[in-house]
């Protein structure tokens, strides 16, 4: 038997005793294909939206290009699953890299510096952008509240590009390190300047996450869940202001808390 | 300045505008990079415990091995982050479809028999269990309390290998992926029968945590997070009772609902 309608899934609900049956909508999960001039690169499992965004993002975080001019050409076969990207350079060198890399998409896939293309791409951010803990406040509440408005399926995570006054761009994945591509890709793509940025992100710290935006060059990353040891050990290194369990009027700043004003009036 | 102190991070927190300076246990993120053979295979990012289980599961679950028997020997580098497998065959026919796969952990690496390995390894379930809902609400508040008594860090996901009556085993991790391939590698090792036996996890139901369950050969998944749509597709397709949203006294059965007993009075 298929429980699979037009519009979500047939679900039995309990509560307690008392049965029901409902139509859900379900998050949707889609594996993209990406295939580098001519040779089958990697397949992410996505929540297929900002497709381009995300393919780029993935590129750049993977240390295979630096800026989006180093795209000769991109096409999308959304139905089958496919990207086709033609680089300006081959990819000798490249492939050597990555095929000593795991990919990970949920732990994390760094060591201080264990891989070839973090060395290469991870940045120590010298960001002099400094805000206040009510600031903070305010951009995690607004994150909140704007990605209610477009998502209802639950489980969806969400990676956000702000200024010290508002949130500018939100993308959102059911992979939390794909959101933070979706983002990065739509920063190269628009040569968007990110020292005086921050990060607004609804999971984990995790070591992968933390180079993620290093790689961006972010100085500030403001999360609503817990970090890792290695990641906090990274973000000392790089010069990365941490902030977790930013719900409501709380939070905890991990690293470089000078970057966060105390000020109380503003 | 490095805040890391003996007993974990010094913390600034902020409760609105109160500032209070804690230390604070975070949870342990380390790479282990798995040899097979002598040759480089794979790193995965972890919470360092149950290590063996953990590599055992991943190469079951990676199609690499199907018994423990399989490994001529095995040895764990703690301190350095290296484990050394020799299996009894060798790697020629393995490594080529290592190669054609992404070992993703968040988001998942399925499309419905998209992967090779997942060809070979992910199996019919026909098992004969048969639970009622009350038994469902029990089993998954006792993973919330039994979890709570060893785990201080927040993040980490736990899965638990079950009877009807009670949990028997729980693994856990900062990857939820990792916290099934330790469930599947104490399995292994044991070879313990699992036709009567159901999962409970704390995590999302994406399309590679229940291929996970289906080459285990569990049939009934009770989690307390979302399912993704391409999960229930291959849930359905699979023959797997996938539960959903189990918190408190109320789920959501969203494929094979025959295996799900509305008894009242148990």
């Amino acid at each position: 038997m298929n429980n699979k309608k037009e519009n979500g899934w047939e679900v039995i609900r309990f509560n307690g005793d008392s049965k029901s049956t409902q139509q859900e909508e379900v998050a949707i999960e889609k594996p993209f294909t990406i295939m580098l001039n001519g040779e089958e690169f990697a397949t992410i499992v996505c929540t297929p939206t900002d497709l381009q965004d995300l393919i780029v993002g993935f590129l750049a975080a993977e240390g295979v290009i630096r800026f989006y001019d180093e795209i000769k050409s991109i096409s999308i076969d959304e139905k089958l699953g496919f990207s086709y990207i033609q680089l300006i350079k081959n990819l000798d060198g490249l492939q050597l890299d990555h095929s000593k890399r795991f990919i990970g998409s949920c732990c994390g896939k760094s060591r201080q510096f264990y891989f070839k293309n973090d060395i290469r791409t991870a940045k120590t951010i010298m960001s002099q952008l400094i805000i206040s803990v009510r600031h903070c406040f305010q951009l995690m509440n607004a994150l909140q509240t704007k990605s209610k408005q477009f998502i209802k399926t639950g489980g969806v995570h969400n990676a956000a590009l702000a200024t010290q006054d508002e949130i500018i761009t939100i993308r959102s994945d059911i992979g939390r390190h794909n959101a933070l591509d979706k983002l990065y890709g739509h920063v190269i793509q628009n040569k968007i300047r990110l020292g005086d940025k921050l990060v607004v992100f609804s999971g984990r710290i995790s070591s992968e996450v933390l180079l993620k935006v290093s790689k961006m060059g972010v100085g500030i990353l403001i999360s609503k869940s817990a970090p890792t040891d290695l990641a906090l050990q990274l973000a000392d290194d790089l010069g990365i202001t941490t902030i977790g369990f930013a719900r409501g009027n709380r939070l905890n700043i991990y690293t470089h808390p000078h970057r966060i004003m105390e000020a109380k009036n503003t």
